[in-house]
C-alpha cells in the first residue's frame, strides 16, 4: 500500500467532505494501491485549524499555504478555499510539482481557468475538480445508459438546482462564513455555486453547449455586511436561468435559485431521448427514474430504480451494503477519492480534469454575459 | 336503441353514483344496444325523493318500494337501501321478474344471501352487485395480467381500506344519515362496508379463501344516538384485520379501519408473484404500480403506469379521453352499467353476480366469527 | 329552470368534452337556474355529424355554421373548430347576438383576437374561452391561496407542458385529423396548443408578463402529408421554451414540447413565494403539493393535499363525492359550464373572457417573435 | 480522549457495518470522550480474518473467541456471529468483565436471552443490541413525536419487512454464507431476522405487546444444501404475519417475507394516532411522512419531511451535512456507536440493552408458538 500524502487548504464544509472521502476510500475499495494520509491541514486561524486537525486526525497544521506547498512530505494539494484564491494556489502548487484536487468551480473566470490548466499540464501533475455529483451512482448509471445508446437521439436536457436559504432579508452579507454571498470572493452567486454543478453534469452526459440565453436576478438589493454592520449593495446573482443549444441538436433549459421556498438542495435533471428518458433528483439521490419506450405499451411507465444493487451491475454499489440499503451524499466524495487513486495506478486522468472543468467555466461566463447584455451568446 | 327502464330504491350517496352511471354509459359506449331510462326513484320521504328526481331527471317517484316493484314499466330494480333491507327487496323483485342491481354488501349474512341467490336464479333474472372497484381500469388490468400469467405463482396478497371519519368521540351514532354505524341496519362495521370491497377484489383476482384468523375492535364503546340523544353501546366493528390462506397457496393479509388519521378512502392492494408484483391505491386510482423481474437487472424498478391510454390496450380507457388525462371514481359505475348492458345483449351474466357476492359474504361471516371466538375459521 | 340552447360547431375531441360538460352540470350543481339544451351540432360531413348527434343526443345537425348562427332557437355558439376559423365564426356569432364559448387559443394572433374582443364587447354578448385548467379544483385552490396572501411575495413561477406523441418520424403531417401539425390551421405548434394553457394559468395566478426571451425548435424538418402523400416542410414549432419577467417582479420559466418521451400530458406548475410554495401536475390533477414555512421547523415538508374534500373548503369538491374519491380531467369542463351558467344568473362575466384570453395571445405572439429574432421582446 | 479497545467476533456483513461505525463516530461526534480502537478481529478462518483485518485496519487477529475474551487489551466484545452462538459468547464475555455489543436478535429463544441478561447484569457490564433502525434519524424523530404526545392516543401500528431474495427454487440452503436459511443456526427465518427489527421498533415506539395471533409459511419445502449437495427439508419460516394488541389499547399488524418480488429491504411502519399519523420506509430512510389533523382543513395532507436539517432540531442531523443532503443506511451504526460511547461517559445504559432486546425475543417466541398452534398466545 503506497501512501498518498494529502495537504488540505481550507477546512470548511468542503474540507470535511473531502477528508471523509480520504478516510473511507480504502475501507470500501480494497483493490486500491494507494492510501491517502492526512498529512497536514492549512488555514489562517491556527486555533481553529488545530481543532479541525484534532477532530479529523490530521498529523500537522500550517497557517500559510505557501509553506504547505513547499513541504516535501506532501504529494497532493486539496484546495477548499474561496473561489478567488483557486488560481493562485493551484498554479503555485503545480509549479511545486504537487498533484491537485481543486474544489469547484475551477476559477473566477475562464481566463484564470486557462492559466490553471496550462500550469498543471506543463507540470504534468495529476489534477481533478470536485464536481462530485458525477459520482452519484444513479448519475454514473445515467452516463452508462446514454453511452450505450439506451436513450437514442437526445431531444431535451433540463436541470435545476433550487434552494431557499437566502430568502430572508435579514440574512447578512459576506464575511468569513458567508463568502458565497460576496461576488469578490465567489465570482458569482448561484451561477458558479449551483449552476456550475448542473452544467458540469450536462457537459459530461450530453456534450458541449454551443450558445445560451440567460436571465439573472438579485431579489434583495442591499444587505448588512456581517463584519462591518453597514448596508451594501448585493453583487451576486440570487437566481439564474438559461436556455441553450447542445452540439448534438438537443435543447437545454437550466435554472438555479436560492429563493425557492421548500427546496434545500433540489438538484434535478431530466433527459428525454427518442427511445427512453431518465430523471434524477438529489433529494432522493439513490433513485433513478427511467422510462423506456421499448416496454410493452400497456405496461409502459416511469420506473423508480432503487440504485442499491450489489451484484456489480450498478456503478459503485458493489462496494457498499446489500440491495435496498441506500448510501448518501458523502459517498460521492469517497467515490471521487477512489477514482482518483485508481487513476494514479493506471496513469490516466481522473475526470473532470481542470481542462474538463474549464469548459463549465466557459459556459458560466457565457451565461453571465448573456444575462448582462440580454442577448444570446456563443460559448 | 332499446330502453331499459330503471327503478331506483334509495337515493343517498349510492343513488347518485348509480344514476350518474345510467346517464353517462351511452355517451361513452356507443356500441350499446340498450339505453337506461330513469323511470322512477323510490324513498319514504316524498319531498326529498321528488327533489332528487328533479335534480337527476327521474320521470316519476314512489314512496313504497312494493309499489315500484309491481309497475310494469320497470325493467330493473336498483337497490341502494341500507343492508338490512336488501334481501326482502331483492327476493320480491326477483319474484316480480325484475332484473336486479344490488348495492354491496349483498346481504346481512350468508343465509340471507343464499336466499337471494336462489330467488334470482329461480326467476332467471339478470343480477349484479355493485362491487364497483373491479372496474377501475387499473384493477381490471391487474386481473388481465394475473390471468395471462404475468405474475407467475402468487405468494402474497395484501389489502387494506383505511379511513378516519369516525375518530371523533363526538360523532353521533345511527339515525337516518348514519345507518352505517348501526349494526342492526348495517350488519357490521368496517367488515361489511370496507373489507367486503377488498375481499371481493381478492376473490376475483386471486381465487377462493380457505380459512381466516381475524381481530376486530370497537375503540369508542358508547356514542350518543343522534335521534334519541341517549348514550348507547356501539355495536359495530371500528376496525378489523385478518390473515388468511388462499386456495392457490398464497397468504393474505387484510385490514380495515375508520381510525387511521390521514386516510380518507385509502383502499390499497398489492400482489406479489414469483415473476412480477402489482400495487394499486384508490387515492390515485388511475395508476398501477408494476414490478417485473424480467426487466434487465440494472434497470429493474417499480413502474408507475398512468392508466390513461386510448389505444385500446388498457381496459375501458379507449372510451374516454387521450393519454395522460385521468378519469376518477364515478367512472367505475359507468363501466359497470356499460358492462351490465353489454351482458344483456350477449345473454351472459354480469360479474359479480349475486352468487359471486355470496362468496364475499361467506368470508365476511368467517372473519366476524373468527374475531368473536379468537380462533381460525374455515370459510 | 331556463333552457340555454347550445349550438356546437366542431365535434372532435373538444366537442366531446364540452358536450359532456353541458350534460352533467345540472346533475351536480342543482342551484343553477339555466339548463343547457343540446340543440344542434354543426360540421361539414353530414354523416359524421349525425353520428355524433345520435351518440350525444343533439336534437339536430347543421353542415354550415352560418346557417347555425342564424337560427333563432340557438342562444349560445360553442366554437370547437381549428384555430384559423375562430375569428370569423366568433365575430359573425357576436353580430348575430349569440353568446360565445370559444375553444382556446382565442385566435391565430393578437390582431384577430382584438377584433373578436371588439365584436363581443360591441354586441354585449356573454363570452368565455375554454382554458379549462383554471377549474381543476387544485388549481382553483392555488388561486385562492395566492389571493389570500398565503404564499407571500412571489419569486418564481415555472411551468411546463410535456408530451411525446410526435416523436416518431413516421407520423404524417396535417390533414383533417392532424390539423394541429399544420401551421396554417393551428397558427403555431406547441406554443398555441400547450404553452397557451400554461400562460393562461400563469396570468391568472401571477399577473401580467412584461417581457420574454424564447427558443423554438422543429426537430423533424419534413413529414409526409397524410392527404397528399408528399413530403413537405414542417412549419410548426415542436418545442418552445421561454424565460420571462412578471409585473410583480417574479421570474418565469416555461417549456413545452411534444418530444419528451414518457410524458403524455404532463402540465406541471410550481410557484415559490417567500412564505409558501405550491406545485401541481396534470397527471395527478387531484393533488396539490404545498410547502409552508410557517410549519414547525422540524416538521416542515411538502404536503400532498388530496383535493377531494366535501365540506365546502376545497373549490368545487362539495359537488362531487366523498373525501378520498377523486375526480378527473373532464370535470374541468363541467365546472366551466356551471360557472358560465352562474355568471348568466348573476349578470357577470365568466373568466377567462375573450379579453382575458387576448392577453395570453399577446404573450404567445411575443414568444414566437422572440424565438424568431433571438431577442428579448416586450409583451 | 480515552481509547475503547474493541474485539470483534465475526467479520461478515455486520462485521463491516459495526467496524465502519467504530471508525467514523469520532469524526462526526467531536464531543465524545472515548475513541474506539480496532484492537482485534476474530474468526475461524485465519486467512480470511487477516484479509478483513488488513482492509479495515484491525491491529491483530484471533481464531478462537475464547482467546479473544481473555485478552486484557480488549474492553468490549462485539458479537457478529450466527444467532446460535450469541448466548455462549456473551455469557463468557460478561464473566470476563467485558462490555458487550451484540448483533440482533439477542438469542435463539427467551430462555437463552434471560441467561444472557442475568450474566451482564450480574457482571455489571455495559451492554447493547444492534437494533440499528432505532437510530435512523426519521425513526428517532418519530419516537420524539410520540413521546411529546403529537400523535395523541394511538389506534393502529402496522409494519412490514419485505424482501425477495429467496424466491428462486434454485437458491441453496444453509452453509457458511447462508446460515440465515438454516434453523439450527438462525433459530427461525424471517421472524428472527426481519420481524425482530419491526418488533423492536414497535416496542420502543408504542410499548408492550400483550397477545398475538400469527401465521407462518415455508413456500419451498426442500432445498439442496450447498455444502452436502443433498436435498433437505427447509426448516425456517419464509414468511410470517401476525396481529396483536398493544398494552395501550392499539392494534398491531405485522408482516415479513422473503417472497415479495420487487422489494429488497422494504421495512415500512405506520402509526395512526387520534391527532396525527406517521409513516416511514427504509427504502427512503431519510424521509418521514407526517399527517397532522391540526393543519387547516383545506390544506391537510401528508407531508414528506426530508430529515436533513442541521439546525439541531432533527435528531443526529446536525452532525452531518447541510439541509437537503441525505445520509444512508450505515449511519445508523455510527449513531449507535456514538450513543454507546456517550452512555459510557454518562454512566447510563445504552438502549436497547439486553433486557430491552429480551422483550422482542419474547414476542418472537409467542409469534412462532401462535403460528405453530394456530391460536392466540399471550406474550
Amino acid at each position: 500500500m503506497k501512501p498518498l500524502n494529502i495537504g488540505l487548504i481550507g477546512y470548511g464544509f468542503m474540507g470535511r467532505t473531502h477528508t471523509n472521502g480520504y478516510k473511507r476510500a480504502n475501507d470500501f475499495f480494497p483493490e486500491l494501491e494507494y492510501r491517502p494520509v492526512l498529512k497536514a491541514v492549512c488555514g489562517r486561524n491556527a486555533q481553529k485549524v488545530q481543532e479541525f486537525a484534532d477532530q479529523w486526525q490530521y498529523e500537522s497544521i500550517e497557517t500559510d499555504w505557501k509553506a504547505l506547498i513547499k513541504r516535501d512530505d506532501i504529494d497532493a494539494i486539496d484546495i477548499c478555499t474561496p473561489n478567488n484564491s483557486h488560481a493562485e494556489i493551484a498554479i503555485a502548487a503545480a509549479e511545486a510539482g504537487k498533484m491537485i484536487l481543486c474544489e469547484k468551480p475551477l476559477a473566477l473566470n475562464p481566463e484564470e481557468g486557462e492559466r490553471m490548466c496550462a500550469a498543471v499540464e506543463k507540470a504534468g501533475v495529476a489534477n481533478t475538480v470536485w464536481y462530485n455529483y458525477r459520482r452519484v451512482p444513479a448519475v454514473t448509471m445515467a452516463k452508462q445508459l446514454i453511452d450505450e445508446g439506451v436513450l437514442g437521439k437526445i431531444y431535451h436536457y433540463r436541470a435545476n438546482f433550487l434552494q431557499d436559504w437566502t430568502i430572508s432579508e435579514d440574512l447578512p452579507q459576506g464575511g468569513a462564513a458567508l463568502w458565497r454571498l460576496d461576488a469578490a470572493a465567489a465570482g458569482s452567486g448561484v451561477t458558479g455555486d449551483l449552476l456550475a454543478h448542473c452544467i458540469d453534469t450536462a457537459l459530461w452526459l450530453n456534450g458541449s453547449i454551443t450558445d445560451v440565453s440567460a436571465m439573472t436576478e438579485t431579489f434583495i438589493k442591499e444587505r448588512v455586511h456581517q463584519d462591518t454592520g453597514e448596508k451594501q449593495a448585493v453583487t451576486i446573482d440570487d437566481a439564474c436561468s438559461f436556455m441553450c443549444h447542445f452540439d448534438n441538436g438537443s435543447l437545454g433549459l437550466f435554472e438555479s435559485t436560492r429563493y425557492a421556498r421548500g427546496h434545500k438542495a433540489l438538484y434535478t435533471l431530466e433527459i428525454n431521448g427518442a427511445d427512453a428518458s431518465i430523471r434524477w433528483d438529489l433529494h432522493d439521490l439513490h433513485r433513478l427514474e427511467f422510462f423506456s419506450n421499448a416496454d410493452e405499451g400497456r405496461l409502459r411507465g416511469w420506473r423508480s430504480i432503487h440504485v442499491s444493487d450489489h451484484s456489480g451491475d450498478q456503478p459503485y454499489m458493489d462496494k457498499w451494503w446489500v440491495p435496498g440499503l441506500q448510501i448518501g451524499y458523502e459517498h460521492t466524495f469517497v467515490h471521487q477519492v477512489a477514482d482518483f487513486l485508481k487513476s494514479l495506478q493506471e496513469g490516466k486522468p481522473c475526470n473532470p480534469t481542470f481542462r474538463d472543468a474549464l469548459e463549465t467555466q466557459e459556459v458560466c461566463e457565457a451565461v453571465l454575459s448573456s444575462a448582462k447584455e440580454r442577448a444570446w451568446k456563443n460559448v
